[in-house]
């Protein structure tokens, strides 16, 4: 539970007139008002002055908030002076707007000024022609940059590094380093380490700046580097680089192209934009919206995004229906299975995403592996066993009481056997999926409920026709 | 899809003879089992020399892999030399298995050697009477340090901060500061910027190391100091730290207490934690396995953390059945509603989560707000309508063809009905609950499935009674 007064405002800022602190980040609902209506009033400078002392962060989340209308009145005020950092920040669907009302020329001033990361995520989703008329707008050395990064695959390490980096050689003293450091100008703004590089300018070490500065200046950078460097091949997946700077911490780390020479730096804050994605989607593939939850986007492509899915579990639900229909005249004699059949299927569906929802996790973070697979599929038949137990006594005795014995005892078998399968396809499917290099997070749900669907009715239907007609 | 081909080893070690390169990070699958080989055999050199040179992080993976009895013989192997950062890196159930193993002695001087942070994360969880005992066998300052953290609330920024910080009065120069870090022992080894402090030790300001690192020695801190600092108060909810630290791409902050004056900070390197358990937090609870994805867990907790969920389920099934007895007279005359019926739940149910998913992670990242709501909701009514006519369409065509027009015509309205259903209730039950300051993520699924199940079953079955007989 959150406590709004225990958060103390940006700048320190004191207690609004209600009462209430002002949020830790981002812009109060207060904010987005006032600017709000100063935009439906046309009052410019009043707009112009609310947002002048906003971080880009903040701007962005501001423009989300407002209408399109009232958006588009914002970015036109802002055009001469647009700061390119709000671009990155922005949702897709936002963002796309945004950059339309700007223009190609205003955006390839923006490109030039970005980091080169920021700069390869904002043209990298574009259509080919514009991309292509746009590289041809910026600096040859921007263009140039760019394109490379380009030539990496989409959710590589070369698309997440920016490639300003400080590098030195491992006999420079930190006396040297700090003297480099204080008279180069245009340095990266933020860094948090120092590569150090052998001559063929492959990365040997790196000295974080904390130990640098802890260090008297006569001492050797080869005295207090790190040696054992993770150095990042540009062709890494995204999802990867994620596990390594998790894994170790790491506040940045360098990347290598096929010679392994140091080509680009990878920081944190990418990391943690990329860890959030990879988390999201595999939520948002489970549920079947696409691989981004992007609460801002239209109507047309929100119905794009989730009518495969609903047309593949139509398929589902046909199988469903049509081993239904195979028990037919059971169901006509005994129409007490027609009120209790739902309740084998859901369960069985329930007990399933339990166990696929932690195997999906476990092979995307990799702790699922050959050495324990097996020990967690014996697991998960245990806990489906074990439920079934639990679920088809209560429910078997229920229904004993109100239909029938034998009904009770139908209902009984059909659960166990139900909640065992559940158990069993809820690790294999996954399993298997990966095997195949398929990516369970988007497909092991549909197989899982055709699986768990069809075995309930037919377990439950079936049963009944051997030992009620 | 990952290419082993493109990662480079770590320690840039070569392909292996398999042709396999080394993965980035981690041990590889190959000396796990060359240490179980050792340890099954009893060769402690073997093992002991494939673990020397491993990362913390990687020690703690490998004990993850290994069997129990392996893990137990490779702790006791390293009783003597045991490296305490080993322990915040194992997961939950393995923890606990090595703590009880290592026993309060070696415990407490673990404790007094690790960060407070990671201190603080071993024995939060552990039981009072356990907690209490360790406490006692701890120094006195290392003592006094866990006390005052473990009085701030769980998942608050007191218990995610680090006490070691390095802060500096404005007034002192770049060379001061240099001085002081080079001279002073004892400080913390990993930090990413100086905290410029008022003679109140309030935060007034922070310098990145890279800018310290930029100045020459006779600029004074004030004049380089970034002066819009994000404090954050002790008690904040680490959800919305995670937030800060996104939204402004942070590196370290400041953590006060409730005079404002400094007393911890933050890194990125919790915080990217963090995100990663709130993501799957979310995933987990929406699924109905607890709150924390464990794959390694054990049977008898696994059982546990599932039955609730599943109890609950079974109470909507129940309701489901209900909904179908009423209907028993019709369906004993038309029996194809039995079979059709599955269709139009499922359907809805689908297409419900869909929308719920998106509500529920918008609200957790604080996307959807009152500005937007009201948009997004109409969003989510039009998906369901076009969902809803498109399906309808198809599946009553086929049903009018196969049966009878008539049904067909009513499987059209109810999944009409149903899809439109889907799409409010998607939105408005996770709405409701987190006005009501309960966490969608774990109950918002359960109303869904009730609501998509309730009006899918009433509306075809009811208005095929209406219609039909």
């Amino acid at each position: 539970m959150r406590d709004d007064d225990d958060i103390q405002g940006r700048d320190g800022e004191t207690a609004t007139a209600a009462g209430e602190a002002e949020a830790l980040y981002g812009v109060s609902d207060e904010l987005v008002r006032r600017v709000a209506d100063a935009l439906d009033e046309g009052d410019a400078p009043t707009a112009r002055m609310l947002v002048a002392e906003l971080h880009a962060a903040d701007i962005a989340d501001l423009l989300e908030r407002l209408s399109g209308e009232e958006r588009r009145a914002l970015v036109e005020l802002q055009r001469d002076g647009f700061d390119p950092e709000i671009l990155p920040h922005l949702g897709g669907n936002v963002r796309d707007q945004v950059i339309a009302q700007l223009g190609p020329r205003a955006l390839a001033e923006a490109l030039s000024e970005l980091d080169s990361d920021d700069a390869i995520y904002l043209i990298e989703d574009l259509d080919d022609d514009i991309q292509a008329a746009l590289l041809a707008a910026v600096p040859p050395a921007t263009r140039r940059a760019l394109e490379e990064s380009l030539a990496y695959p989409e959710y590589s390490a070369g698309r997440l590094m920016q490639r300003d980096l400080i590098a030195m050689p491992a006999f420079w003293t930190v006396g040297r380093a700090i003297d480099f450091l204080r008279e180069t100008p245009d340095l990266p703004e933020e860094f948090y380490e120092i590569f150090v590089v052998d001559p063929r300018h492959k990365p040997i070490g790196s000295v974080p700046l904390a130990r640098m500065l802890r260090h008297p200046r006569k001492v050797l950078l080869r005295d207090i580097m790190d040696r054992d460097v993770d150095a990042i091949a540009a062709a890494t997946d995204q999802e990867e680089v994620a596990r390594l700077f998790r894994h170790y911490s790491l506040a940045s780390a360098p990347v290598v192209d096929d010679q392994g020479r140091l080509i680009g730096v990878i920081t944190f804050d990418d990391v943690v934009d990329v860890i959030q994605e990879e988390a999201e989607e595999d939520m948002a593939l489970m549920a079947g919206v696409g691989s981004e939850v992007d609460v801002n986007a239209g109507l047309v492509s929100v119905v794009r995004q989730r009518i495969a899915w609903l047309g593949v579990n139509l398929g589902t639900a046909l199988m469903v229906s049509s081993v239904i229909s195979l028990f037919e005249a059971t169901i006509e004699q005994i129409v007490a299975l027609a009120v209790l059949m739902p309740i084998v299927a859901s369960m069985g569906g329930n007990a399933g995403t339990q166990t696929l929802t932690v195997a999906v996790r476990a092979l995307a973070l990799k702790e699922l592996t050959p050495s324990n697979a097996m020990r967690i599929l014996t697991r998960e038949v245990g806990v489906g066993t074990i439920n079934g137990l639990v679920f088809g006594i209560a429910v078997g005795a229920v229904a004993a009481v109100i239909f029938d014995p034998f009904i009770g005892g139908v209902l009984f078998c059909a659960l166990l056997a139900n909640l065992v399968t559940a158990g069993l396809a809820g690790m294999l499917i996954p399993l298997a999926l990966d095997r195949l290099k398929v990516d369970p997070a988007v497909s092991a749900g549909v197989f899982l409920t055709a699986v768990t669907d069809v075995v309930g009715f037919f377990a439950f239907l079936g049963l009944a026709q051997l030992v009620l007609l």
